[in-house]
């Protein structure tokens, strides 16, 4: 038995390399899953996926009271996803208010109920020019916030890809056998990958990069 | 139409007196209560009533999810409430895990989709002892956390009774007419308030200390 920690695992690509990583570091895991109203709920179910291929604890919580008030974004609201445009200014639809803070709060709070010392994330570089809670500034000031309540570092927060791309989390995942099909990045939430929205471009992208077979079937 | 917020409404004595303070000052306000599985639901329905008499929008969030896995303490665990050693070591069964990081993490992703600027919370220095989320490093973290997301101060947490007492805020209550007999503070979540509790023993000595009668009625 190793060291306990909780991780987020959304169950796409970068959060089941992370619990695949972890494990083979020998924690000892519970995976924590927010429903949080978004589009693409069926994350969620890869994310169990996952946990149940690892025989990992999994426990799916429900912030979807909260996720109802957040209106004006793509994944919880009713803005349309880009599919054509991805420059910064047309992301920023795509952006949660807080969403890590509260994914991370949540599981924080989990981790020192139950006494484990560690939570993780699997915010990477890649996501750092559109999504300012997948910075090192955010992580180390959610940090530092976590500490003034437990007053002194009795729970770490880690995220191990911070400075990596997602290509690099990919190489990782190869190494480790993370079964890449079980996973989920669509936030279009359609039966398949649609192929054409952000994530499922950098999914696709990360995986040519990295030179490993994808076997993602996208829809376009 | 002044300028507007989002508050924390426990339903308990101190977000209520702040409610009909930021009511007097003029704020605009989205009133937000959680259910996060606690012992003394009954105090959601104390907030609606507060922000109900004030003709104020409210939001109930379901946060029950998290509570439930929030064992070993008081409020939402099995653990026994104190009613005789009102001790630090023996209150330290009432702390939540990141409580108010919770509900301020909520009401701050609310706050910040409907482009509110202010996210007021009624911690005062009545609790500094006990609960390390209600002082002021706490608050000082969190707003920190809450500026790496925005990249800036575009969103401000308010807590104007971090450096008051109880009894100070029974008094600013008085004046502004709150009605005390709608709130709600008991932990033991009866048809009325138990009078034995921590927190029934810090109402009655606040309204004892600001020389308000007090309408509330104990069971002992």
């Amino acid at each position: 038995m190793g060291r306990k920690a909780v991780v987020l695992l959304s169950g796409g690509l970068d959060s089941s390399c992370l619990t695949y990583r972890m494990i083979a570091h020998r924690w000892s895991l519970l995976a924590v899953s927010a429903n949080y109203g978004q589009r693409h709920k069926r994350e969620v179910e890869a994310a169990l996926a996952i946990a149940t291929r690892l025989e990992i604890e999994w426990l799916p919580i429900d912030l979807s009271s909260v996720g109802s008030h957040l209106e004006g974004n793509a994944l919880t609201g009713q803005a349309a996803l880009p599919q054509k445009d991805y420059s910064q200014e047309s992301l920023a639809v795509t952006v949660v208010p807080l969403r890590n803070a509260l994914f991370l709060t949540a599981a924080s709070a989990i981790a020192l109920a139950r006494g484990y010392e560690t939570v993780a994330i699997g915010v990477h570089g890649g996501d750092h020019p559109v999504y300012p809670d997948c910075r090192a500034g955010f992580i180390t000031a959610y940090q530092a916030m976590v500490d003034a309540f437990t007053e002194g570092r009795k729970l770490e927060i880690q995220a191990p890809f911070l400075h990596q791309q997602k290509s690099d989390i990919v190489a990782v995942g190869a190494r480790l056998g993370v079964p890449f099909e079980l996973t989920w990045s669509c936030y279009a939430g359609g039966e398949i990958h649609c192929g054409l929205c952000s994530t499922c471009r950098e999914r696709r992208e990360a995986f040519r990069l990295a030179g490993v077979p994808d076997p993602t079937q996208y829809a376009a």
